[in-house]
């Protein structure tokens, strides 16, 4: 039965990146894969066509899909808008209307790359961490919020960091499977000692791997903690699991030790859909010059055929494709290095085709 | 007239390391700074003596002092404790307790020991940074907060964040008055595009720059991306200003970039009330053994001499005498380096104390 694909290409670079991800969509029908493919509306695009980031339209079309790709949201040109229709609450939308509670963030070294992190290539070399960030709860969603002005004139700010049992387990679930599927190590990173809702975070996460996964070696950080052990020493982590503020800041944290924020996909789950997208952002900056890197969101699709669409023989070649253009020395703007080839993101996209 | 200054060791190395800015102390009282010094209790000593991580007459003590001087708090011993008396309640009692809002975190790069950091010389050296972290409202106090099982047998974990105009204003003002006297730089962090808490900390920070610091450069980033640029270029930042629990990751992230945590103070001021302490914890694992790097709490008493005792010659002439015993060759099993001489904790207070 034909595969139903969403494609979200966004703002800023979000086109361009699709549309090198679309060729390889392509490249899968051709070569046996049944998809249906469907364009949609978000962020500050939809907002300029429809008035709103998020679309209806864009909400029903990605429930009936199996699988979303969505490029990158937000630029410059809708900062001044109010808050309520900023490109970010589109994409913030869309993970709360599918309930993605589940982030998967690969960070992973390539060895093609490993000198272009700023850290040492020892301290680096083959770093292969996944952080599960939680994505539907937490601070980002939790009520009351707001800003309000008090008798006395000052202005009052505050937001709701909350969690519940469920909302816990569920992605702790989602880790502990993952670990079994690798070295059994997962670290849960919170702040226990300071704050109520994460000691509860801590005591949820335990009693799950206590009852259902005694073979995981679970280890507790602080998120201070955590955040200097990156730089530290990097490669002591395996499956990182923590909340949606935390997992924003670490994850990117984890992604900039690689030193190739371009090359990183990710993946975002729920019980019954899925989205997929580059980790980096819509970089207005170089939008429309043809010099962004399509490879997140290349991986993003491989990781997109092996997670929802149960293809993971066309994510093995597709990965190995990705790693054949750098074997080839074929490098965009962003990971650029000396003695190399500079190609632009079709061009980068077309390689990635030829070496399928 | 007399200074008085209450010393707080603590826990784990905090009795070792306070022991060695005690002698710096004794120099300056025999060189003519006029001191009075008391020692008192807080943390999980104060805990097993008194019932309680920080007891009414550390309080009482500490207001009547011109400046506290911390060593650590914490350790294993208490982490089974319940929340309420556990030593870093005592930690954060006492900053509430003496109103402490501004912490300062420099991170800087001593060139003896550039390449213990595990980024790249060229990225690191130079650092010199101050991260001012706002550290006695936000999510760490922020009420109603607790877990409660509800109804339906689930328990719900939560924390309010919450800023007011003047919390946030004087945070800034701090930062902006730091910032004049340095390169008149300032980032702002938040993450203004989820946060409606820190949406008001953005406008809150920006209307005290327009109306009073039009001098100063501000740039605002959001927390991940700051994550990100702390790792891929830190040299762009001078000052940077964030709330308590962003202070909290980033500062711990920018002392690590510089590979020499246990070189590293900090202080913490109110408007009326100062406490001086290493950034570095209680580190209960080399607790007693006597290789507690002194550097740090010796480098916080000299902070205390310049920000709170106004004997800027005396802080000078500490600064000197670390610096010194650095070119000495002389280092602490946390910083040692092939071809160096390893020292203990005491006999690293005695080199300074002979260079002073
Ligand atoms: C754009 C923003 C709302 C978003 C987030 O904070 O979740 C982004 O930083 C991310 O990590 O996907
Ligand atoms: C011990 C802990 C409560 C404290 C904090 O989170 O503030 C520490 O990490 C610090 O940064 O001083």
């Amino acid at each position: 039965m034909s595969k139903r694909i969403l494609l979200l290409p966004g703002d800023g670079i979000g086109q361009e990146i699709i549309a090198e991800a679309r060729k390889v969509l392509d490249w899968a029908q051709a070569n046996g894969a049944e998809l249906t493919i469907d364009e949609g509306l978000i962020g500050g695009t939809a907002y300029d066509e429809t008035g709103t980031p998020l679309p209806e339209a864009t909400i029903t079309a990605a429930k009936s899909a199996d699988a979303v790709l969505l490029g990158a949201v937000g630029g410059v040109k809708w900062e001044s808008l109010d808050y309520a229709v900023r490109p970010e609450r589109g994409l913030l939308g869309i993970r709360k209307a599918l309930d993605l509670y589940c982030n998967l963030r690969p960070a992973v070294v390539y060895p093609q790359l490993a000198d272009a992190s700023t850290l040492k290539p020892e301290v680096v070399s083959g770093i292969d961490m996944m952080v599960v960030r939680e994505l539907s709860s937490g601070i980002y969603f939790g009520e009351p919020k707001g800003v309000e002005t008090l008798a006395d004139g000052r202005k009052k700010g505050y937001n709701t960091l909350v969690y519940h049992t469920d909302e816990i387990e569920r992605v702790a679930r989602s880790a502990f499977e993952i670990a079994m599927k690798r070295s059994k190590k997962v670290c849960s990173v919170d702040k226990a000692n300071v704050l109520e809702s994460t000691e509860l975070w801590r005591d949820v996460v335990t009693a799950l791997r206590d009852a259902e996964y005694p073979q995981i070696e679970l280890s507790h950080m602080y998120v201070d903690n955590a955040a200097m052990q990156l730089i530290r020493n990097p490669k002591q982590f395996d499956v990182m699991v923590t909340t949606n503020m935390f997992g924003d800041i670490l994850s990117d944290a984890a992604s900039m030790l690689t030193g190739s924020i371009g090359m990183l996909p990710s993946a975002s789950l729920g019980e019954k859909y899925a989205l997929y997208e580059p980790i980096h952002g819509s970089a207005p900056d170089i939008a429309g010059k043809g010099v962004a890197n399509p490879l997140a969101t290349i991986l993003s699709a491989s990781m997109m055929f092996r997670y929802s669409l149960d293809l993971g023989a066309i994510a093995d070649k597709i990965d190995a494709a990705v790693n054949s253009v750098l074997d080839q020395d074929l490098r965009t703007a962003d990971i650029m290095q000396a003695g190399k080839t500079e190609v632009g993101t079709a061009a980068m996209g077309d390689a990635v085709i030829k070496a399928l």
